[in-house]
């Protein structure tokens, strides 16, 4: 029960309400600082985290091949932070003049109130994909636990498809994957899974002699930006030599389901394409009336934010930090945990009354995982690549994991992997649905004559013609624009498509399944009628429709 | 790559084409035993099933209270039958006159048609609730890996929400728990989930004198009707110590989302049923030509579908399948497993020439795990109860595993267990979207007048009273029923319900979410006129709407 609960059964007096907001390193151990500096009679302690969970985002690419357990690479919040009262909703509005937080709603549909006394925001980074053409419909995010189980599920299907697909211009499309950014992040997920699918593949008799493509796009001129040039110089040509086509100075800007477009002009035909890179903070917080630096909250060097110190901190990446030497601080878990540490001491300052002490950390040093048995590394100065380094990153990693449980269980499942085969089961717990978005460019095919009718498609912007092959030769039978759809035919006739239907110029279409045209046509009239009179519409336009 | 397809480097020669559909225990030691009873050049044999691994069923249950990881219940049916090929697609028609199976689209939306010379039929039970009002739409189905997860993520949503609700009704509900049919996967199921919410309530301060309410509903005199007397008593007795309330001769007959509804006329208010009770032959067997018997494929002693003998074997669930002695078989792995063996046998036997082999396994007995370390067990007629029988079923079902890799990674869950505590993470994969269905009593309340707006609802059947309270005083607004729809103001101003709606009679609806219904009205125009013209219409008939 919250704090605010009439029902609860603590004692509310006097003492003062502590909101954190996120659940990542920098909120859970926010709070976890704060149950070790204050007393609970001095403050109640709240975080507020869509899930239940912490995620150890360092191991996540892990997931991606299945070195580690899904579940052990997360742990229960209530577990890290025992006297946090945890609130599993998301933050829908932060109000500084009232100092209240509001949620999203649970099983019934109201907003709850959350007041505060001193707020410690912590809501991280959301991938931000809009702006470029085709990004948020077929570029696959790396952030969340969520993006990288579904970018395992993606591979083990695309392999499954690829080993019984004919056509062989499509199976080579299966069996390439494009991953853009090359900073730690992309670099770990391009090993992982490259590996991947290099091991899995032994179980696919039809792909043992069909090698994948892997490429990895990076807009800087070496990758690992982060790294010393030596290091970055060592992963380079440790990656190239796995096989790993590394596209330097170039960069992704646009997607469609069929391909990746670079900045250089080229084109690369895939299933998969995979970016961590654009980012930014959740848009509750772009929402507020407060100073930003370059997109991210500004704070002073005692992490208050800027005009409501005393009050209110922020850390983590939705924060613009820089040290007291004035060195910007990354996003890294080493410096998150010190940002929570150096915050936890200034909310109990206010709580307490006493001197604020500024944030000093420097960082330690720098870790990457390449996959492999191998690794690099920058601690302190010194320099390591290869087998020690990687080495030293699963010994840093492991000893850092805060539940014993999950050194446990982590170190269990880097046992398990030496003496059994990987694992490549498609997990798919919930049925994707409802309505889908896709992007097109032109040229290309939205379905052709012949296929099954499994979708409407509603066109948002853009053209597409319509053709039809009858006795051998094609005819064009319409053009459609926006506020047009098309497919409709095979799915009232529960028959294949009587039409091709490609693409004039680059376009955005809605999907609507089958499933859902169908629910929504047999409970509301009117919804058929709409189809029905568009369709009028159309063939009064041209000619004939179809499709 | 297909034994059809024409890349395919293998030598196509004149072997014969064997096809098994389905990829549970029947159909995966089905393939199993065809690999080792046939030479490869004697016949290919493929395999179809929607998901590329198999399940260990029996031991399901402990996916509930996280006892065995996630991915530790399954196992990729490639690495099960290395040398049959699994087309991970869904079977959607099978032809016996053509000797075709068509499945499901891949990437491209295309049926693939798979011509076999032996078919070999295993695809198991589907849950079935149909006809009774509610049930689809608010009773969880326990039967597949994706039930067990998504009941998990749901026991832990309401514990979550339980905790911060401050509505004590409300709250009861959540932590009530209504599971229906009393035969061994029912009791498995209330067992775990009893132990699971009763460790795990220990995380929630909240909720530390918060008792759950576990109910089981058995329409028989006794549970466990598949055991002998004395230890269904004794599962019971145990059961109803642990505070489990057992209601015999009654059953679920209606299910909202605020309810469960008996026969016995009593409602028990909870936001959690589970049933694995109501089961049939997945459509494409429903639809198939053949002989039926109780709903099931009819086969004989030899497991031959009966007229389709020497071509076309039944196993499994969909199977109804005699003993020589007459004797009708469980749905049970160990009979599955053992009709495996014997349609391998005949398969084989009908591409070599020799006589067939009658089915004649008998069983060897029964297991239930009651959870908490006791289990009831019949073992060829000996009768062992509590703990000697818990640590009988663990040895048994471990040893029954046929990987090592999962053999090791439950006995190492099973391990682990027993040094930390329960994990109780909210894996929530992927979104859960499209368009829901709900049902609802007379009486119950779609929406409350000053709830957020997050739906519109499509009234398939049934009729509502819209209801608005200004200045203290409730005034009845309109009366809605089939064709009509409500609460889309809400949506369209970005405001809350400006009426209460609840149903008169019974009632059936579509939700169509705030985001789909946005980018619905937003690309088509017409969209957005046929909800103002129902409004409009509405308007005329009533004096005002809204809501």
């Amino acid at each position: 029960m919250l704090s605010i609960c009439p029902n609860c059964k603590k004692n509310m007096g006097t003492n003062k309400r502590i909101l954190v907001l996120g659940g990542g390193f920098a909120g859970v151990y926010a709070a976890r600082e704060l149950e070790k500096t204050l007393r609970p009679e001095e403050a109640s302690i709240s975080l507020i985290n869509q899930e239940n969970y912490w995620v150890y985002q360092p191991l996540l690419p892990e997931v991606i091949s299945g070195l580690i357990g899904l579940t052990d690479v997360v742990c229960p919040i209530r577990q890290l932070a025992p006297r946090t009262e945890l609130v599993m909703r998301e933050v829908q509005k932060i109000d500084f003049a009232n100092k209240v937080v509001t949620v999203s709603p649970g099983f019934r549909p109201r907003q709850l109130e959350l007041p505060y006394d001193y707020l410690v925001i912590a809501l991280g980074g959301i991938s931000n994909f809009s702006g470029t053409p085709g990004m948020v419909e077929h570029v696959k995010p790396f952030r969340t636990l969520a993006d990288a189980v579904s970018l395992r599920n993606h591979l083990i299907y695309t392999l499954e498809e690829a080993e019984i697909e004919t056509d062989s211009d499509l199976r080579r499309k299966l069996m390439t994957f494009v991953v853009a950014g090359g900073g730690f992040s992309g670099v770990e997920v391009i090993a992982e899974l490259t590996d991947f699918v290099n091991k899995v593949r032994q179980n696919f008799p039809g792909l043992r002699n069909e090698k994948g493509r892997f490429v990895l796009v990076h807009a800087g001129d070496r990758i690992l930006p982060e790294m010393s040039e030596s290091l970055a110089l060592f992963a380079h040509k440790l990656l190239a030599k796995r096989g790993i086509e590394i596209r330097l100075n170039d960069r992704l800007v646009g997607a469609s389901s069929e391909k990746a477009h670079l900045k250089s002009g080229i084109d690369i035909p895939t299933k998969t394409i995979v970016s961590s890179v654009p980012s930014s903070i959740p848009l509750v917080l772009q929402k507020l009336d407060c100073e930003k630096e370059g997109g991210r909250l500004k704070v002073n060097v005692n992490l208050e934010v800027v005009g409501c110190e005393g009050c209110v901190w922020a850390l983590g990446d939705c924060a613009s930090i820089k040290t007291i030497s004035g060195q910007r601080t990354p996003p890294t878990a080493q410096h998150a945990t010190r940002e929570a540490k150096t915050v936890a001491k200034n909310v109990s300052a206010a709580i307490r009354g006493g001197p604020s002490a500024p944030f000093a950390f420097e960082g330690l040093g720098r870790l990457g995982s390449l996959g492999h048995y191998s690794a690099v590394a920058e601690i302190l100065g010194v320099r390591i690549s290869g087998f020690p380094a990687w080495l030293l990153w699963r010994a840093i990693y492991l000893s850092k994991l805060p539940s014993l449980r999950q050194k446990v269980r982590i170190a269990l499942d880097w046992f398990l992997v030496l003496l059994f085969p990987p694992d490549f089961v498609q997990m798919r717990v919930v049925r994707e649905a409802g309505i889908a978005r896709q992007h097109l460019e032109a040229g290309e095919v939205i379905f052709f004559q012949g296929d099954l009718g499994d979708n409407v498609y509603l066109i948002q912007s853009g053209e597409c013609d319509v053709l039809r092959e009858t006795n051998g030769s094609v005819g064009h039978v319409a053009t459609l624009g926006p506020g047009d759809y098309c497919g409709e035919m095979a799915l009232l006739n529960d028959v294949t498509r009587n039409a091709t239907v490609r693409a004039r110029t680059a376009m955005d279409v809605l999907l609507l399944s089958k499933h859902d045209f169908d629910a929504l046509k047999s409970t509301i009239p009117a919804f058929r009628e709409v189809f029905q009179r568009l369709a009028q519409d159309r063939s009064t336009r041209t000619s004939s429709t179809g499709a």
